[in-house]
């Protein structure tokens, strides 16, 4: 049996003190801007201090833990991921990526290794869209691209403001309104992510590690509504029914047509309701329904395929409004750009994956990830997949901190490397 | 302009008294054994002993109004329906049966008329299956035909059971338990219902009245589920999915095919999903759905045509658990048997509209009412539907009193027919 690296047992204290202060059972809740986010990062930011990292917090709250290299004037490596969790969660999506940052700064340490270059670990705010409604607010002002007027959404828990969530928390909604940064693109030589992989393919594939290809990106109408009459089942005739459950199986039958058609040529594509909702105060088992509310979720690495799914939408709609006698109002449409990771730093993980006889697959990433920010401002750009098992944002992911230790030894191979192979591209 | 009659004038008023009364913005509140329904019962008592009539409350609540006939020994018309409704529901459904038979009674008074036999005006309680899942306790309860264990059933927004709910309005649930009935169903020549048609067929067919045939049996699940796993939408592919959604469209799918077939082959039915719902707990824009809430009510009023959708849900159920890998579980099966009219009593309302030159179509009740029990227990049992916008069970339920009057009239020429027309079939 393989005994964890100082970095992996580091890692696993770390996130078992997390999980014991952020329990809500089932699992754990550690909401944006709340308390079980704050006691994280003050978790965080008091480990790096004791490794020899200085701290520093952005106008956002975002935590950044240096550990000086030897040469001041080379861009930094980033190793970053986010500490806030949705409610009754998972421990590991997000707290494990920053924590395994801290286990290579752990080994570095303990091995008496100075990086050339400075090394941040980097940890987010707010990364999880369940609580406000927006793509990585914290990593977006970490390099200053918020647009003013996501400070003004409101946190779905409390009704509440960003700028004031962020202003309760201490920091400084109008400076991030003002765009400062709290760290230079240019300054950045590679930003690399590690995170829970949320699916199945690294179980499936029997490998503790993967180097991610890209991430989707996607469009979410988080308020939908299929609009019919409201009527009673058994005194409304067929043929006088405007029944809104009717309507949205329709709407289910034509995006899975259009699905299938995807794949047999060649595409890939998620499409998802994550909620479906009658009216308590009109619902009832002798009702027809007049409105049903739902979520639409649509995925794809590939922007034209997203367009594609979202042209088809439409004319579904129109067609299921006539076949039904129904109306849909999407409501809000959300929406994140696919995400592509450098080639020359997957071709530096591959390589440290090598020079460790470690197998570590190439998988894509459906989920969106605060990489996404970071790859989309041009900043070289990569992140690591460790397996776990039932998904995320539930509290039974299960990763195995044995894994987690595969992916500190690989992200330390990578660090010690960067300066010393230049033959990789 | 026709004008009303002095019973349509009545009605009209209490109505209107009603609805103040037990006004519960948007519409009327009258909870069965609750204060609106009390309300009620305690105004038609009123007005009823007003007109001279007899009052009597049996076990379970149940409102008795005795119009005597000059021979005691001939069994009584009945003329019923109940005073309780849904929250936030019309004034009329089942209100303005009730008023009808106290505008006849009121009539026969203004014009010194004596039937032959006595003239009984019964309201019922607890008619809504909303507040009780049970079919009809109230009017069951009234020929002694409620089971025992119907007592324990709880009421849906108090917890309580039937049984505390007629204590605590001041009637004996035990008699209730051992089958004393409220009326002697060999002592009933004939059942007669007025009710508000809560489709739309009257209103199609520019009817006031109608005549109706038979009532509609059926079955619901109300608390069916469809159980898959929850993932995360972006993270879990498509092949790993077990998406609750997807199996509960395709659930309605085959139901639909099977209603299609129905429809080809001449059968009437009607299936309805009533309630659709994610739990609030776990469902989320980025959430695959592990689960799916939902009520389905199927009706007929061929018995036969009931039990084929049965089986072929059941079919359904295993195919779409195979296909989706997902599995359903119904949970409770609450059933009601159609019921048929009395086709000597349709003649009878047939025959006087003709005299009254007043057009009655004969139309089917696809929902269920308190004429059912009387019809099951094998009286002579028919029913009107006065026309009616909009539906029921919700405020906007739009009855003229104008059209009602037209009931009235039809029940007036009925009662005072019936001992005067033995040609009649």
């Amino acid at each position: 049996m393989n005994s964890l690296t100082a970095g992996g047992r580091l890692a696993e204290r770390i996130l078992d003190a997390l999980a014991e202060a952020t329990t809500d059972a089932p699992g754990i809740t550690r909401v944006a801007y709340g308390p079980g986010e704050r006691f994280a990062h003050d978790l965080v930011r008091n480990e790096g201090e004791k490794l020899g990292a200085g701290a520093r917090v952005d106008a956002a709250g975002n935590l950044y833990l240096t550990l000086s290299g030897s040469n001041p004037d080379l861009p930094a490596i980033v190793i970053g991921s986010h500490l806030d969790s949705v409610a009754h969660g998972g421990n590991f999506d997000g707290a494990a990526g920053v924590v395994a940052g801290l286990a290579v700064m752990a080994e570095l340490v303990g091995e008496g290794i100075q990086l050339k270059r400075d090394l941040v670990v980097l940890a987010t705010r707010a990364e999880e869209a369940v609580w406000f409604p927006l793509s990585y607010p914290g990593s977006q002002a970490a390099l200053g691209l918020l647009e003013p007027q996501a400070l003004e959404a409101r946190r779905s828990d409390s009704g509440r403001t960003l700028a004031e969530h962020m202003r309760e928390e201490g920091f400084d909604p109008d400076a991030v309104r003002r765009g400062v940064p709290g760290i230079d693109a240019g300054r950045i030589a590679a930003f690399v992510e590690a995170h829970i992989e949320q699916g199945p393919r690294l179980v499936a594939a029997e490998a503790p590690v993967g180097i991610v290809t890209g991430i989707a990106g996607g469009f979410r109408y988080v308020d939908a509504k299929c609009f019919g009459a409201y009527a009673h089942s058994g005194a409304e005739p067929r043929f006088a029914r405007h029944d809104s459950v009717l309507g949205f199986a329709d709407l289910i039958a034509g995006l899975e047509a259009e699905w299938d058609a995807l794949e047999r040529e060649g595409h890939e594509a998620t499409i998802t309701f994550g909620r479906v909702q009658s009216d308590p105060t009109q619902h009832g088992g002798s009702r027809v329904l007049g409105e049903l509310g739902f979520t639409l979720d649509v995925r794809s690495a590939e922007a034209a395929i997203l367009d594609r799914i979202e042209n088809r939408l439409q004319e579904i709609l129109a067609e299921v409004g006539t076949k039904r006698s129904v109306t849909f109002e999407l409501g809000p449409r959300f929406t994140w750009e696919p995400a592509t990771m450098s080639a020359a730093l997957i071709g530096r993980l591959d390589h440290a994956a090598t020079e460790l006889q470690m197998r570590a697959p190439h998988v894509p990433s459906g989920a969106g990830h605060d990489a996404a920010t970071f790859a989309g401002a041009g900043i070289p750009t990569a992140m690591l997949f460790v397996r776990n098992e039932n998904g995320s944002h539930n509290p039974h992911e299960a990763m195995e901190i044995a894994d987690l230790d595969q992916a500190i030894r690989l992200l330390l191979r990578f660090v010690t490397d960067f300066d010393n192979s230049r033959d990789q591209t």
